[in-house]
């Protein structure tokens, strides 16, 4: 992660003084720059996407139980993902098709949590012929 | 919202071949090129930085209760927001500062919700002297 990519991001999807400007970043309730928390909940999909968890038809997420940012992250933060799955439900209007809950927290490089989202995320059932 | 911006969140933050590509998209869940929940996520921010809402101290979320996308949503769909403001508590250990609950309903232009989120937002009082 490097500032440009913090500051790119921020100026399309939150485009904030905290978040663009290190003088008005150090003024604000952070005390330096930061990154919009859904750069780092973006972030964190990447590290889902590259991660070992495969699901036939791919990763794709009906919604998020609950998600917090415990403490800000910074540009120069880098962060690893631990992957929990809570449980597998099988979808009963469609038996081939299931919810897989799972709790990521990503870690930044002093293993604080970052940010802990519990996600649903839809799966198709393996053919079982 | 353009294909290729599309394509450029999708390549940054959510690469499956459903949000990249659109022979991979036709074959899957989503049956055309979708946009990750991601995205829709971070346009939505940016449709909430440039709301009337405005908190001392800036927009800062410090957590999500819920998030759902109840369907896809595609590079050509334009979105607008509804905010609603479900309630204002103050912090006890720090009586400056509250948590404002937020529903926030991201709408496509067929006026379909294409994401709805429930977010707390740090603010500082006003203050009364």
């Amino acid at each position: 992660m490097t500032q440009s990519e913090a500051l790119a991001f921020a100026a399309q999807f939150d485009p904030q003084p905290f978040h663009l400007d290190e003088k008005a970043a150090a003024e604000s309730f952070f005390g330096k720059l930061a990154l919009s928390g859904w750069h780092t909940a973006s972030i964190t999909m990447r590290l889902f996407v590259e991660s070992d968890l495969r699901l036939a038809g791919g990763l794709i997420g009906v919604g998020v139980d609950s998600l917090i940012w415990p403490r800000p992250s910074f540009p120069d933060d880098t962060f690893r993902l631990e992957i929990e799955v809570v449980h597998v439900r099988p979808l009963k209007s469609r038996p081939d098709q299931g919810i897989v809950k799972l709790r990521n927290r990503t870690l930044n490089q002093r293993d604080e949590v970052a940010q802990e989202v519990v996600v649903n995320v839809l799966a198709r059932r393996r053919s079982t012929s």
